[in-house]
């Protein structure tokens, strides 16, 4: 039965890379990457489905009815946070590949008529947690990122993109498929849906997002011999944005702002040495632009007061904005009117978290789905959804990747 | 001429693990160590010295003429801290070895008749940075530390000491000699030398020091998609304990209290997690036990205020207490005359950071001499101490080791 072996493949899945607190540790083309890559190969080769792998490692798994007509597809991203939880990226990869065989096998008994072949995706490093930007894959797919440039990112040890996906078997060559069209299912991350009972969310746009990659700069000295008054201790500096940050963003009304600070690396990190450097990641969202520029201004008027204190000195080495755009309203409706089919109550909201559709909407009509998660728990091995609203994905996403297939004549 | 002899050998050693910056990266037991380990093997086979290596790795270049009876020693350390000054540690060895052939020529030449035997020694990662806790290869020549467990302790990769001396060819089997004195000489780390135009100090006392280490622990979440009051956010709470330090600090009469957080590690350092747990080192110090208690009560109230917060949980994985205790009175005598014989001017006063010397003078009548450093610059690259001064620092050692060779005559 087809639930029953969903559930399984995804027990199978989780196992790869699995931590002792039940998430899963599987960052970008690195070893268990690899293991879930090739777990993934198989699951394709044992349905029928066609494997290839692009420049940047970017995996697909085809049906191909019509020759060079364009594909819907249909995906997310194999790869994790470190010790994060089971569900991210996974769910919505396991729950692509039982749509599309589905979908396969209704035009295979003729029942439905396809208008485009069918693809599930598995981008690569969508996290960015070893490879920096994140939705990197995704980024390339849609002519955001260069694949020269992109192969040439390092990780933290000066390990090549290029090189970590040689090293893994999945430094491909074959072209792109072009898409019609994209859809994505993916846990919520939030308490919305658990919190309304509903059981899918339709994303109507994504939050705002300003990104800034900050060094602040101190003189290393001895903690036991260097009197405070000549301390320049980038460790002081570093932690009033990090408290800054914090107190900015609850300034905003409840929900309005998210201020974070997650990457924060410390140098020379030695006992008794007086920090000389932090570089940190800082990360500011909201669904709503205007308050999103309001954030902005306030952090850099927090940089220029960290600069101004005597301290250290703080540079911005890089900043990026992803603005907030909307999903296209046809899909809204066709989500809508494919949860009417299958029986189950929907809800639009918007994505507080980055997914490769928020790239993939930029260039084709995009269909963005959540299920519930268990009280918002994200980035955490303790992060879950009840097996019944996983099966409520993969009907749902079923339901809107046949409506996509025969969308020629639905509209 | 000697002098002359003595400053191109310290040009020769600093150009080992030599940074851009002007100075060395010689962390305890790597390759860099190694080779300045080899560096001063060799210079004990070329002037006469006979070379032996204990079991934690600390060396000796030894003069006997009276088989068995314990030794003058007289040393500092050749490990640095990551990319630290040239002079920190590296010049009381040079300045020993120095002091130590003279001597060693004096009594060959029949103008000293010694006592005692006389030794070299370059003690085993006083620094601490790679292996902690630091002072390590002096604590287990006291019997602070027993040698099994010492050789046991891993760096952050989980290379243990035995493994890594093995690797760099100092994994000895040498008994370590025993002392009758030592003596000591290294930069000040501090500007009172410097502001007061004195050559030399010698140290009555060291100020006493609190180590803690400390874990917050908070949930990792994700940064784009968990509201701020869902978020148990370790990186805030660290960041309150590194500020309440410093503030905590500063309430002290200036001078009086150090407070100073060095290593500060984030798990998972991901840009788009929210931080699970923070380890850092926290590290109080004052010449006033009374302060260094207040201070103590102060820190424990803040650490429980952080807990009370809500945002995460503090707790103390270890602390030490190193007490201010002072060097004998004989020494600092006998250090005053041989200044006078030198005609150094010279002044008494404490030592701030820690030195091998203070665990040696548990055990044994000790000296600990200071020279000038500019600016008080220390654990940097920028680190300076002048060629004058240099000098001054070994004619006033090899006065000191000569006293105290002959001390039974001296008093």
């Amino acid at each position: 039965m087809a639930e029953r072996d969903f559930l399984a493949d995804f027990a199978a899945l989780s196992r790869i890379g699995a931590t002792a607190g039940g998430g899963v540790h599987r960052e970008a083309a690195t070893a268990e990457d690899g293991a879930a890559r090739r777990w993934l190969c198989s699951w394709f080769e044992r349905h029928g489905l066609h494997t290839a792998v692009d420049e940047v490692g970017n995996m697909y798994g085809s049906a191909e009815w019509l020759p060079g007509a364009p594909s819907v597809l249909v995906g997310s991203h194999l790869d994790s946070q470190p010790t994060a939880g089971r569900f991210d990226g996974a769910y919505g990869v396991l729950a692509a590949v039982h749509a599309v065989a589905a979908a396969r096998d209704a035009v295979t008994a003729g029942t439905v008529v396809p208008m485009y072949n069918l693809a599930v995706v598995n981008w690569f490093n969508e996290e960015g947690s070893r490879f920096s930007p994140s939705l990197m894959g995704s980024g390339v797919y849609v002519g955001a990122f260069d694949v020269e440039s992109t192969l040439a990112v390092t990780d933290r040890a000066g390990v090549t993109v290029g090189e970590a996906l040689a090293d893994i078997g999945f430094a491909g060559t074959d072209p792109m498929p072009p898409a019609v069209s994209y859809a994505e299912i993916h846990i919520e991350q939030g308490r919305i849906l658990q919190d309304t009972g509903t059981d899918i969310g339709i994303v109507t746009a994504n939050w705002a997002a300003r990104k800034y990659s900050v060094t602040v700069h101190g003189a290393q000295a001895h903690t036991g011999a260097t009197h405070l008054a000549d301390r320049h201790d980038a460790l002081i500096g570093a932690s009033r944005l990090v408290l800054a940050v914090r107190e900015l963003a609850e300034a905003f009304e409840p929900g309005q702002l998210l201020g974070s600070v997650g990457r924060f690396t410390v140098s020379p990190n030695s006992p008794v040495v007086v920090p000389g450097t932090v570089t940190l990641a800082v990360d500011l969202r909201s669904a709503d632009p205007d308050v999103l520029d309001k954030a902005h201004e306030q952090f850099l008027a927090v940089v220029d007061a960290v600069n101004n204190d005597g301290e250290v000195a703080v540079e911005i080495d890089s900043l990026s904005l992803r603005p907030s755009t909307r999903y296209q309203s046809s899909g809204i409706v066709l989500a809508e009117a494919a949860a009417g089919r299958a029986g189950l109550s929907s809800r639009r909201m918007s994505t507080m978290a980055g997914h490769d559709s928020v790239n993939l909407k930029d260039v084709v009509p995009t269909v963005m789905l959540f299920v519930p998660s268990d009280a918002g728990i994200s980035h955490n091995e303790a992060e879950y959804t009840a097996d019944q609203d996983l099966l409520n994905g993969v009907a749902m996403l079923t339901e809107v990747v046949t409506a996509l297939l025969t969308r020629g004549s639905a509209g």
